[in-house]
């Protein structure tokens, strides 16, 4: 290991307690813990539900290695009133709570902001939920895909009006969860940031974050285009509604290739390659405005270029060209790519359940100070232990009566 | 204005330059400059070219209106040395540089990291690009749409294999773009909280994000299932590979309704609201591991349901129920919604060209200081004069001079 690689990660000092489930908390308290931050995560006996999800290995979670990871865990019955004084010990130790219940569900389980807050006035916290802490559809049961279609993605993730049946496509992620995560670790570090800079301020130590809004503040120009001219932004499938071409095209094989072809050079030079030079300067393709109002017919006239090479035969030419283009990435075409592999961001880490697991990269990338994957995800309880007997001075009596009571595992 | 909309938002007292264009880095900046940062954007003395993106109303752009909001300008003609003189002098008086050229652009244009650091140890250096700043790829033209293909995101976002020739759908927002944008803000926030705790330390103060990274960072398991166990995630549609049934359903006049009833309470409730109070227990759909292999049969059978019924009713129906759902919201929706208005998520703001325009609210939400869209997104160079005098120190012959000489506009 280089001697960066073992330089703490830049939030390094930080610690952070998750009262989270599923997958936005956690993913927020992922993003920070693989910034160097402490982070305890606490969970039910049982373990959170989300170990169950997703492909499994002796009933062991693939995805949970990443999903957990740089984390510890520590499994408390919430619900005993010794669990709930272990949760509030500990938030007195941090400087962060991170939660993601119903709202007001934590303040029915006696772990309000009020009760974390007692002894530390400093704590930051992060509420995360589907439509927000207020308002009146705060109790509206929502799930990601609830939230992406009210965020407005959803609806702009289909085929054109009248070209399918099918119903519109889900983005093949739980994006609208990892987008409220982001979004949360983004207000996490910058009340950290004022809270060092300017002191304690109660103002500025409360996040609220919700699936819908985290979605509907990446909708580009939809909102002031409906406002201003009536306008409702309509799905494009597979191409762009502003510039054309740009689009998935068909291979011979019929794997689907990406070509950005969408300005006056890059077009000039698709046509060159597809031996089309009459296309250049033609009325209908002569600038993007006319390239977009055609470019069903574009599309087609590509496609049945496209459909005459190897998808291998295909992408060469459009590299030779210069052509910003990229075959359609699966699983394995990231997993054996030597871009990611060189960064670091493919790589495998020693888990032990399973040996060496394949894991995404820390993102964003510190170069002088790369960080590291300390250790994958934890089992169901495997540091609370430790962290009672260290962060809260817990003697080996009480903790045997913790665990004989089923309080902690 | 209430008292708590006028408290500075939470990172009142940074100041960041932007050396962007389009859509990755004038992005990252308007999450910072949403939470209160004070951010001076650089354009060329034609504007950003995303300025022609999307809907115009007499030649200018609704979507920058937003984009551009809470930034002022200063359109610079960098190839000059007064400009670059400029630029440099800037970054002197600034706590982070943002910027998304292609990797050594801007060491070419004479504004590398070290230039723009003279006199100013302190600065933290933000790069976005499509692949990072290092690696054999780094040269590769990326474009939004070739980030989401590489990430992994565009060949899950698709009908299931089979079942449709179109091609796989694009996220209807330029996502890639996005995401490096929020990983970018994370990074920047992260340092400058690491700055102020432990004082200047160049290894934390380089933040190197890439659109194919950012959004490969968000794949779940995808990683560690085809590592383990050779398995290439698939796309699901509408659906949800890991839970059932969670779909889009379209009513009687063919507009979708999202239904996610996976858990066994709510999908008896759906049996129940459905009058197929048969499906309960039935072998085929006892627990969701059966529902999920049989989710096409499943889908069938909600769709019947759902197509009997108005969109309204259907609506109504699940929502009396409390099974989560929701219409598949567009434009109009999210516009009229009364919980994004109740939180000030889709608000009027007045733009001295449009008039009051719809915008979308500040994310993350802090309640107790929300911060406010001070401007909206403003002419090229705008502030320029201003931000010469008033960081730099110029005065009225130097400034009329650099004007005359088309270096500044």
């Amino acid at each position: 290991m280089s001697e960066s690689a073992t330089l703490p990660g830049v939030l390094d000092g930080v610690r952070v307690l998750e009262i989270g489930h599923f997958v936005a908390a956690p993913f927020c308290t992922r993003l920070l813990a693989d910034l160097g931050a402490e982070v305890v995560k606490i969970e039910p006996l049982r373990g959170d539900p989300v170990r169950q999800w997703g492909a499994q290995v002796d009933g062991k979670s693939l995805w949970w290695s990443v999903h957990g990871r740089n984390k510890q865990s520590i499994a408390l019955d919430l619900k005993s009133e010794e669990g709930r004084r272990i949760a509030i010990d500990l938030a007195q130790k941090c400087d962060v709570v991170v939660e993601n219940f119903r709202p007001g569900q934590l303040t029915k389980m006696g772990l309000g902001p009020d009760v974390l807050r007692e002894g530390n006035r400093d704590l930051i916290v992060a509420h995360i939920s589907g439509y927000g802490q207020t308002g009146p559809g705060k109790d509206r049961a929502a799930f990601g895909v609830i939230g992406e279609a009210v965020g407005g993605l959803r609806y702009l993730t289909d085929h054109p009006p009248g070209t399918s049946d099918l119903p519109p496509v889900r983005v093949g992620i739980s994006v609208g969860d990892s987008l409220a995560g982001l979004y949360a670790a983004l207000g996490i570090v910058s009340a950290l940031w004022r809270r060092e800079r300017r002191g304690s301020d109660q103002r500025y130590q409360t996040v609220d974050v919700a699936l819908t809004e985290s979605v509907l503040s990446l909708m580009e120009g939809m909102l002031p285009e409906f406002g201003a001219l009536g306008r409702i932004k309509q799905p494009t499938g597979g191409a762009i509604a502003t510039a054309a071409p740009s689009n998935a095209y068909p291979s011979k094989q019929g794997e689907f290739v990406l070509i950005a072809a969408n300005s006056e050079p890059l077009f000039a030079a698709l046509a060159e390659l597809m031996d089309r030079r009459d296309l250049i300067g033609h009325e209908r393709f002569a600038g993007n405005a006319e390239r977009v109002a055609n470019a069903w017919e574009l599309d087609r006239i590509i496609t049945r270029w496209s459909q005459s090479l190897d998808t291998q035969q295909l992408l060469d030419a459009l590299e030779s060209a210069g052509i910003p283009s990229s075959k359609v990435y699966t699983a394995e075409d990231i997993a054996t790519d030597e871009q990611y592999r060189a960064r670091g961001m493919v790589r495998e880490v020693a888990d032990p359940r399973f040996g060496d697991v394949l894991h995404p990269g820390i993102v964003p990338h510190f170069p002088g100070a790369p960080g590291s994957v300390r250790n994958t995800g934890p089992e169901t309880g495997a540091d609370g232990v430790r962290i009672v007997r260290e962060l809260l001075g817990y003697d080996a009596g009480k903790i045997a009566q913790l665990q004989q009571s089923g309080v902690l595992k």
